[in-house]
């Protein structure tokens, strides 16, 4: 039987590990980190450099090439196709490996927008798996705390959406307070009325280039842009979050 | 000015502490513990217990008894009045103890339905303020990684709501998938079609008596209501949240 954990790490700072986290990082014989491009080397680079800060004799670490998505058969297919090749590849580094308690370490937590939980179904089908799962802070608690702002107004609703979902079908219906993620286009451009909306907005959550930027929405989008463009081409990647509220009150 | 820290400890389990909360509480100069009474006694022994767990010296703690909340003017106004009365307890205890970097524990996660927020904002009303807040692992994580459960199908929205907004206004429009929090009642029977949806549902996340149960809504719902009537009768105090998802699709 393999012992696989999900570590969710929290969104790039060493304060956002849990004791959990840290605990199950020493506990595993084999670290895998996906290597996606070169854009993204910094983010290989930076649980690297976790494991060296919070463990006295980290355990070898796996770096491996993530296999690239193709969606010429559309979204959803390529999804499916994606997810079945980082499996395999997945399986094949673990049995390289010899590996009984392997660990993936998950930006922010496995449960939100990341396709972790669902890759490790796949390998179960494939490798006796027992998985284990360790919650982290998400880029929307690090939004949050940033800000100084409360997620919800009091006894109100959320929405946790997608810039795609806001793109396609504008302001959902029911809801005056959205959390935006995946959203690589700064979708709030596409909302009709943006009179009355508020935006707090964040990238580089809890890493020392946290950005931060927070006003009724028509005022503060140009600045958005602009902000985003530049701290995008500085470093060749980003990930950003925003919460939006059309009532103001808090 | 004094520098007050809102921490989130996540969902009882020491495990939850990030470093940054550990270390948030090492350098606070008084912990407030507030205490709801007797029902809930074990909850401000809990945070005592975590302090005593992860801190070698731990600062003094302040335990405070807590205002009553009085409704009868309205839920809204009944709140209001209550954060007041709260903000001039904090206000008392911090100015009596001549706290310069008070600290309080918060449960989860401070942004989420949690009031510690708008109190501190009252708080820097009367006292010359400087806010900080640490996130914490939330019910909704520990849910998910408890049952290994994506929190969201892929790139589809997710309504975090409370048992209220469920009752009153059944199934939101547009979104298939629900957290549900800050219900006492089960509101998941108020549902109108439960054909197809299931649930997720857990209580007391994270601590040792944990319970999780799982399935279609119709088959587990009565086995859900027994187990959280038994559960809260025989600890006098239940937390418990849900997901729902009407599609089955994860």
């Amino acid at each position: 039987m393999i012992a696989l954990a999900l570590i969710g790490i929290g969104t790039g700072s060493p304060g956002h590990l849990t004791r959990e986290a840290i605990a199950a990082m020493a506990d595993a014989d084999l670290i895998l980190i996906p290597a996606k491009g070169e854009d993204k080397a910094d983010l290989a680079e930076l649980r690297r450099a976790l494991c060296r800060q919070v463990l006295a004799s980290p355990p070898p670490l796996a770096v491996f090439e993530m296999p690239t998505r193709d969606v010429t058969d559309g979204y959803r297919q390529g999804v499916e196709a994606w997810h079945d090749a980082i499996a395999a590849r997945w399986e094949q580094v673990i049995r390289a490996h010899g590996a009984i308690r392997p660990a993936l370490l998950v930006w922010g937590d496995p449960s939100l927008y990341d396709s972790s939980l669902r890759i490790a179904e796949r390998v179960a089908r494939r490798l006796p798996l027992n998985l284990r799962v360790i919650p982290g802070i998400t880029a929307i608690q690090a939004l949050c705390a940033a800000h100084a702002m409360p997620l919800n107004a009091v006894a109100a609703p959320v929405l946790i959406t997608t810039g795609r979902q806001i793109r396609g079908h504008g302001w959902p219906q029911g809801v005056d307070r959205l959390v935006v993620m995946l959203d690589g286009e700064c979708s709030f451009q596409s909302l009709d009325a943006q009179e009355g909306t508020h935006i707090w907005w964040g990238a580089f959550l809890g890493m020392p280039q946290q950005i931060l930027i927070a006003g009724p929405l028509p005022e503060v989008a140009g600045r958005i842009l602009e902000t985003r463009a530049r701290a995008r081409a500085e470093h060749g990647w980003i990930m950003d979050i925003y919460l939006l509220d059309r009532c103001r009150a808090r």
